[in-house]
């Protein structure tokens, strides 16, 4: 088992290794006809040129790298990366780059994981997710001087380029949304509370609350799982004051959210309006379907990996504020009963 | 921005390139002291053998592929991926590995990924998944002499090394328990026809039923989504000999399988029990949550990582048949009303 090399197609043309390789470099010193034919047998065994040898030569690893810092079982749980990576992988392979990934532990492993991949020269670059509020890896990264493009927040990116779409104008338009269909208790079932974009729901929430002058807006927080959504919405749920709209972080909790109402014995929507952040097909199938927060995450993830790769390149490369998340209703919202 | 490099140290520490060089690989020619201080310098400021060099010297990539051909969005759809990926990482991180990870559109561009990533030197082997019958992947890859291993049953992976679960032997348990429970019209919401894993299910199903002597038994193929999968519930469920029992290849089926029960108002149980594939959250926040045929899709991605990294190493390995996917009931199936 080994790969096809200069002296194979040389032992094949019947011709010297220096042959091959003036041949496989547009050099002088072979005719036409011997190049073509060489061209034709490193073609046909598979040859090419080592990219090892080419990143010697100062060209470019020709990958990217991405670190999760979330545990494993997390991931398989949101739609959410898997839509993320399909939107970076559609970039990256039209620019024939490759993605490396890494399932790391904590933000330790991920830092380390960053600088043997840099250090080494295994990525040209890295698209940084899930920043934390005074993130150690911002100013790590700055310290390194990879090119990174950072999904989340200009205000947490430090010099770091940022991709971001506005989740407060989202967390607004639902609010008001809910709002003038006559709710005037309104929870949050919010996500890991350390994370930018959960900060920023978290504000913008309570902001649109108060100046709406609603009256009961508790923001419950939660690390995603569909237990602990489940577990939140039924301790609303058993309030004095129970919310009569329950707006969710991501898709499982809001699933999770509707089959505690099921099992309280409450309707929905009569009863009880559901809304969930990021459309996915879950969202669809269950009844009646969820009304939604959603955005284009592939789009998303492609935006982040354009963005890099110019970053790359050595273009001028500006942050991007991406479309906001649209509010799509469908059967879980209704006027109060 | 540039990667840290022995210019850098030697100018730190106040020496040539080449006693840097000397003091970085060991050699003699410069002190015990100045090693230390041209050592921790090199430390201190994040420097790395560049892989490219190493890789010249003859080392490896450090790095296995995996391409999924999977439309981008049925990726996002399955908890499966994500966690078999989880898995693989797992492994691969602990011997300083990395996943280079590619979405394709189709098996011929699958395939000149591999060439490439194979040619370029850029993979020391790969994993392959979702094997069709007389998938074209397999003798291509023989070919090419890549170390390989499959992900699925050996009857379809040629000379490349298998690790799969006896599939047949969980949907001979599963439609034993619920003939058991005295369901005599058991169906079957199946997968992509074309999948090895599909087949292997498609007969262990006709036979048990035959086996047991089952009135009717009719197998539906979709393509994992939930929409094929409420479509086909829909279908099932509107025929003069509506099943008691449906079985799902997936967990997204079930639940909307679950969801279109709702709809046309057939309890689950009692009219209706609903049998997943996969365990995963989904599973267990609907209500009622529902029976699977669970599999450790994490420990079964690492077990094929652990294959490869033995392959990769010239060590003698075999074949591994992983522990079969097991019937975990849960409150979605009961005897038919």
């Amino acid at each position: 088992m080994r790969r096809p090399t200069i002296a194979d197609i040389a032992r094949q043309a019947g011709v010297s290794k220096g042959a091959v390789s003036y041949a496989l470099n547009g050099q002088p010193g072979v005719s036409e006809a011997t190049r073509a034919r060489i061209l034709a047998i490193a073609d046909e065994i598979g040859w090419r040129p080592n990219i090892a040898a080419r990143a010697l030569n100062g060209a470019r690893a020709h990958a990217v790298g991405l670190a999760l810092c979330r545990p494993a079982r997390f991931l398989g749980v949101e739609p959410f990366f898997m839509e993320l990576i399909s939107g970076i992988e559609a970039e990256l392979s039209a620019r024939s780059y490759a993605l490396l990934l890494q399932v790391v532990g904590d933000h330790e492993a991920e830092m380390g994981v960053y600088r043997r991949w840099w250090g080494e020269g295994r990525v040209d670059g890295a698209i940084l997710v899930d920043l934390h509020l005074d993130d150690p890896r911002v100013p790590e990264i700055e310290e390194m001087g990879m090119p990174v493009v950072v999904i989340g927040h200009p205000s947490a990116a430090g010099s770091l380029l940022p991709v971001w779409a506005d989740d407060g104008a989202a967390v607004r338009e639902t609010v008001e949304y809910l709002a003038a269909l006559g709710h005037r208790r309104i929870a949050r079932v919010a996500g890991l509370p350390r994370l930018v974009h959960t900060v920023i729901r978290d504000r913008a929430f309570t902001d649109v609350c108060a100046g709406l002058g609603l009256d009961v807006c508790p923001t419950v927080h939660t690390d995603y799982t569909g237990e602990e959504g489940a577990r939140a919405t039924r301790r609303l749920l058993s309030s004095p004051d129970r919310p009569t709209a329950v707006v969710y972080d991501n898709d499982i909790m809001a699933v999770a959210g509707l089959s505690v109402a099921q099992e309280m014995r409450l309707d929905v929507p009569a009863d009880l309006s559901i809304v969930a952040w990021d459309d996915s097909p879950l969202c669809q199938v269950v009844r009646p379907p969820l009304t939604v927060v959603a955005r284009d995450i592939p789009a998303y993830g492609g935006h982040a990996a354009q963005r890099l790769l110019s970053l790359i390149d050595g273009a001028d490369t500006r942050p991007l504020e991406d479309v906001p998340p649209r509010l799509t209703t469908r059967g879980s919202t209704a006027p109060p009963a």
